[in-house]
Order: C-alpha cells, then sequence, then structure tokens
C-alpha cells in the first residue's frame, strides 16, 4: 500500500452539501507486516475512542484467529458460528482456537431467511446451554448475513459480548467489516430490529475468496470500485491498471485494495459512527437507483453488487444530465465495471415502478428524492431536490 | 437538597479493595427549582458523555412529560408503553404528549412474565404498525420489569430509539432509573438478554407513589437506607430523622431523598458505566444474602427490597464476626429498617440451601465468596475469600 507520509491528518472538510476526504487520516492507517509463516499482512485500526479495533488481511489469516483472540485478553471461550456453506473454513478456526482454549461452533443456514428473531432466539439459548459469560468471545464466520446476525447477538447476550468478525466474501470484506451495524429483520421489514456494535477484532483471509462463486465475487467488486468513485482517486486508477489481477483474485492485489476500502471505510465511520452527521451517506453512491433495481427485480434476481453497478452508471449518468460532470466520467465508470465483468445497463423493468420504489428510500423529502452524485472523481455530494423527470431522463438512456 | 459547594469535585479514590465516595461530584449535582405551577422540582443530571440525560423529580411532574421531550428535539411521535396496572398515568402522559405530538399507548400486563422475547418481539411488531421511526420517543410507564423491557426495545428498534423513563414505584425511581441497564429474560436464566441503553429523559412524579402498595413502598425504601450506608452518611442521619414522613410519604421528604439516591446512583453509573471496574459492585451491598433468600424463599415470596433488608443485616453481621466494624453499626441499621417497618430477622429457611444459591452469585470465586461489607457508616469494600463456615455463623446469628 502506497504511503504518504507527507500529508497529515487534515480529516474531512464539509463541501456545500458533499464531504472530501482532504488528506489521509492517521487514525486509520493501514501497515504492512511479514507474519511468521512469511505471508504479508495488513492491519488498518478503526479508531473508535474504546471501541476501537483492528483489521488483519491477507493470505492464510485463518489460522491466527486464535491468536488474534488472545491478543483481547480474558477470552477464554470461543462459540464460532458460521453460515453452513463455509463450515470447512469454520472448523479451520474452531481448531486454531482449539490449541488454547474452549471452542464450540453452531452453523446456521445460508441465506437473509437466517436473519429472523427466531435464529437469535436460537442462538441465545445455545450461548445459555454452552456456558458462554463475558469471558467469551463469538466469531462470525461468513457474509453479511452471519455479520450482522452474530453481531447483533453479541450486542445483546448479557448485554455485550464481543466478538471476531471474519468475512469471507469480498462484499463483506469491505463493507460490513467496518461500521458496526448489526441487526435481523422483521416478517414485514428488513434491518429493522439491530444495534450498533462494534467488534473486537476482523480477521480477513484473502484464501476465503477462492471459493466464491464468480458472481458473488464480482459483487463485492462493485463496492471496491465504488469505493474510488466516491473517496479515492488513487484507488481508482490502480483498479484500472489492476483488472487481469482482480480477475484472476490476485491474493496481493487483493490484500491491498481490500485494506485500502476498509481504511476508507474506517475513516467515514469514525466521523459518523453512529450516522448522525449524514457523512455515512457517501458511502450510498449507487444504491438509490440500484436498491429500486433489487426491489423491482424481486429480492435475489440480482445480487447487491450487480445493482450498485447499474446504480453508479445511473446516478453517474443524472449529475452529467445536471451538468454536474462531463460524460467522460460516466465512460470511465462503464468501462472498468465491464472490464472486470460487472453489469452496467439497466434491465428491462417498469420505470414507473423503479421511480415507485426509489420514493421508499430514506433519502426522499417530500416527493422528491435526494441522490449522492460525483462531482469528480474520488469525489461525490449529496443533490437534494431531485424530481422524477429529471430520474425518468436517465432511466430511458441507460438501456 | 443540601448544597455543599466548599467540597470541590474529588471523584471516587479506590481504597483497598474497596472505593469510597470523595467529595460531591459536580457532574452529577442536583439543582432544585419551581416549576410553573408552583410546585417543586429537583434536577439531576446524569453526566455519560454524549449519553447524558437529567432526571426530573418532584410532585405532578407527569404532566410535564411533553415539554420535556419537546425539549430534547425532532421528537415528532410518543409511543407510551405502560405496565397495564398504572394505565390511568399513562393515559395521563398520553394526553399531555398529544397537545403536541402524535401519541400512542400500548400496555402489557403486570409482573415478570412481561420481560420475554415473545413480548419483545410483540412490541418491535407493535412499533413498525405504529410507524415508529427515529423521531419517535418510547415512554415508560411503570416499575423496573416496564423499564428492562421497554428499553431494551428502545435499543434495538431500527438500532436505537430514544427513550423517556417515567418510572412509578420507589425501588425502580431509585434503582432502575439510573444505570442504563436493559433487558429481558430467557425462560432459563433471568436478565440474560440486554443492552446498555441510556434513557434520553427521567420523570419522577413523586405522587405516582400514593397509590403504590405499602410492601412494594417498602421494598424501594430499603434501597434508599443501603444508599446512605454505602455513600453517605448524611442521607443515613436524614432518613433516620424522617422516619414519620417516610412512612405517610411526605412529597417534600421524598422529592429530596429520590434526588440524592439518583444522584448517588449517578455519580457511580459515571465512573463505571458498563460494569468493567467493579465500582458498581458497590451498589450490590447486601444483595448476596438478598438473592439467596429470594431464591430459596421462591421468587415472589418475598420482595427484593424485604430481601435486601434483611441482606444488608446479614452482611453488617458478617463485617462485625471479621472484626471490621463495632456492632453499634448492625444496630443503627436495624432500627432504622425496623422503624420504617422493614423485615431485618432471617425467615426459617434451610442454611445449606442459601448458601448453594449464593454459590451461583456472580461474585463467587473458587468455592469462596466476595461480600460487599460496611466499613463505617458510608463507606463499603469488597472483602473476597469469605468461607462457608463465616456465612453459616452468620446465618444462625441473624433468626
Amino acid at each position: 500500500m502506497a504511503r504518504r507520509p507527507d500529508e497529515p491528518l487534515r480529516g474531512w472538510m464539509g463541501v456545500a452539501g458533499g464531504w472530501t476526504l482532504v488528506g489521509r487520516g492517521n487514525e486509520t492507517v493501514a501497515n504492512t507486516q511479514q507474519s511468521a509463516d512469511g505471508g504479508l499482512c495488513e492491519t488498518v485500526h478503526v479508531a473508535l475512542a474504546e471501541r476501537s479495533y483492528d483489521i488483519f488481511i491477507g493470505a492464510g489469516q485463518l489460522a491466527t484467529t486464535a491468536e488474534r483472540m488472545r491478543a483481547l485478553g480474558t477470552v477464554s471461550h470461543a462459540v464460532v458460528i458460521a453460515d453452513e456453506a463455509v463450515a470447512g473454513y469454520a472448523r479451520q478456526v474452531q481448531a486454531a482456537c482449539q490449541s488454547t482454549m474452549r471452542a464450540d461452533l453452531l452453523t446456521v443456514p445460508s441465506g437473509e431467511e437466517s436473519k429472523s428473531i427466531a435464529r437469535v432466539d436460537q442462538l441465545w439459548q445455545d450461548l445459555l446451554r454452552l456456558g458462554a459469560d463475558r469471558k467469551t468471545c463469538l466469531v462470525a464466520v461468513g457474509g453479511g448475513v452471519v455479520g450482522d446476525l452474530v453481531g447483533f447477538v453479541a450486542a445483546t447476550f448479557t448485554r455485550g459480548l464481543r466478538f471476531c468478525q471474519i468475512p469471507t466474501t469480498l462484499l463483506s470484506q469491505v463493507d460490513s467489516s467496518v461500521g458496526g451495524k448489526t441487526g435481523v429483520n422483521l416478517p414485514q421489514a428488513k434491518n429493522m430490529v439491530g444495534a450498533f456494535w462494534q467488534p473486537s477484532v476482523v480477521v480477513i483471509d484473502t484464501d476465503t475468496l477462492h471459493s466464491l462463486p464468480e458472481r458473488e465475487y464480482l459483487s463485492g467488486m462493485a463496492e471496491v470500485i465504488k469505493y474510488g468513485m466516491i473517496l479515492d482517486a488513487e484507488l481508482f486508477e490502480r483498479l484500472e491498471r489492476s483488472v487481469e489481477a482482480l480477475r484472476r483474485r490476485d491474493p496481493s492485489v487483493l490484500r491491498s485494495v481490500i485494506a485500502r476500502c476498509c481504511e476508507l471505510k474506517a475513516q467515514v465511520v469514525a466521523a459518523d459512527e453512529r450516522e448522525t452527521t449524514g457523512l455515512r451517506a457517501v458511502l450510498n453512491y449507487g444504491h438509490t437507483f440500484g436498491h429500486a433495481l433489487e426491489a423491482v427485480s424481486g429480492y435475489g434476481a440480482m445480487l447487491h453488487g450487480e445493482a450498485v453497478s447499474i446504480g453508479m452508471v445511473c446516478a453517474s449518468r443524472l449529475a452529467e444530465s445536471l451538468g454536474r460532470i462531463d460524460a467522460e466520467l460516466t465512460q470511465r465508470q462503464v468501462r472498468l465495471l465491464e472490464a472486470v465483468g460487472l453489469p452496467t445497463r439497466l434491465p428491462d423493468l417498469p420505470h414507473e415502478e423503479l421511480w415507485r420504489a426509489m420514493q421508499h428510500d430514506k433519502k426522499v423529502e417530500h416527493g422528491r428524492l435526494r441522490f449522492v452524485l460525483p462531482a469528480r472523481m474520488g469525489h461525490v455530494e449529496l443533490v437534494p431536490d431531485i424530481d422524477a423527470s429529471q430520474v425518468m431522463a436517465v432511466l430511458q438512456a441507460s438501456h
């Protein structure tokens, strides 16, 4: 990872409805180290006062989990809770822990259905049966669903257990491993119940990406590209130069790219931990269009990152139509997204329904929408007061 | 409330396994004000950084709830959740709120059974149906059960709603209105699921105590006397001088005594918000014996404060038998507890069972117990390494 020691911490600067990252935050600095077995490991420190923690990123990191947990102090019991699809990785983690502490393993079915109150209740009962107490550390192994679920169980069992997150999908590695959002769904509404609860440590093993299905891998890549667009022109350029390495899932490129994404998200979260200042909204670039696409095409038909990929192109076209950017900025995104293998064209869906779905988004205000729009590479702004006709024109142009 | 401006903030001082309150903390200072209708209101500020809040204490305070909530800013919807036994007070609160905001009312059955996951799930669904969002403030009206339940629902719905606590029992006014502990029971274990979640404001209306059954009122009084013993000799002396006023529930004496208890607990909590330093343990004076009494006599047979009253006398006898205090200190407690109408003698229960029940207490360490014991009036210490024979001797002497 490129260091820029000449740029001191200047933090975040509000700019006319948007934010720009000025300099590198020294509270979140990635640090590359040679690990004992010769592998390289990057560390990102997430600075949240007494809730601060480290993210360790590299190949072969699963085996270090026990050591990372011991470093927390007073952990004498691990309960590994895994997506059953990655039970193999979970057993590796359990075995690594068992050398120095009691370690249990529980699995939950894959898929969004596991983010339910019934599943949470089951896990609470399991923890009681396993004698979990304040010296227990939960270990979440899987994607965003398991992270959200286990995080919420950790936040609430005996008023708070520590938890270690081991995200095994690219999307969860660059997204939900930073931010502390945990939660589950009610039958009528997603993510309605939850807590802000930070992990005590995050271990990202890039080896887990080798077994990830191609569409899921690319879905995560859409979020990676998003970080370049919204916060870091240099990252975007690096991705443009690394298309072939990214396509073959090169471990050292992935290690460094994932570390940079975590670092960028960590800076946003450190400045707006509980979503009170609005700064975290920059992370939603492409998401207003994207959520509508997911909803109208039927949840599950389109992966989140696929919808965000198309959503970013739509948002960029909207910025163009408002005269805020040149067509070339949109084209650079389209070229990179298509080069890695992501969709950029709107599927055949009724525009009226997409518009209605956008109205349900949190960013609605009196029938007009707020969008996160690009201002230039590496910089976005929150633009209010967008109406239906402006959005419809973009939808027309995006097939 | 007596002011002692000559004593600056010196905070807490650790003393050989115990703690002593040195001076008055200026972060939690009670402040008496005349309210618009001529009634007197005391305010205790609970200093917890961005989680700080005020407690308002006085007669006729229920009617001020809407005004207290408006002062929080951006509250446009109240959901009052009440113990059905005090639905009348809850309707007064709802009516007061309705003048300036949308206000809904939900009730839950009285009793510990309402602290269940099923009840929490029901309330989450109710909040969704009522369109609760981040501009909604929950209002808990009732005793400790409702406070714990509603606090947990507030902590978890959409990752955190504000809540206003209106404790209507003396016990909840001096105990659970400060501390931020929320939670519910699993079928096999009490308070196993929960969160630390601070209220945004607490309104204590001493008028609600007039309808409280005598045993419940006295149960709260045991906790009041405990605060004097553990932290404030002057408060203890004031209680000794005010027995008649306390027995007839004199509003102005209650206002000032409740305010002082809240202030004392606020100082402990401010120094140990999440129970990490052990300081909060001082609040457990009388509770190791007390919990055992509650468990062995069958939950519900003895009220919590009745068990704590006997438990404090037992703990004091234990301190005597260890040569830590004179018999006179125990006698002062017995005289005050009996004067207000509380039990001080151990009921006829098998001593072996009481000892076994104490082993389940959190303060057990290798078969020997730690007790919070008095050192002198207004000061307690955490004493480790107490064994069965020492406890048995105290049980023998306490009938």
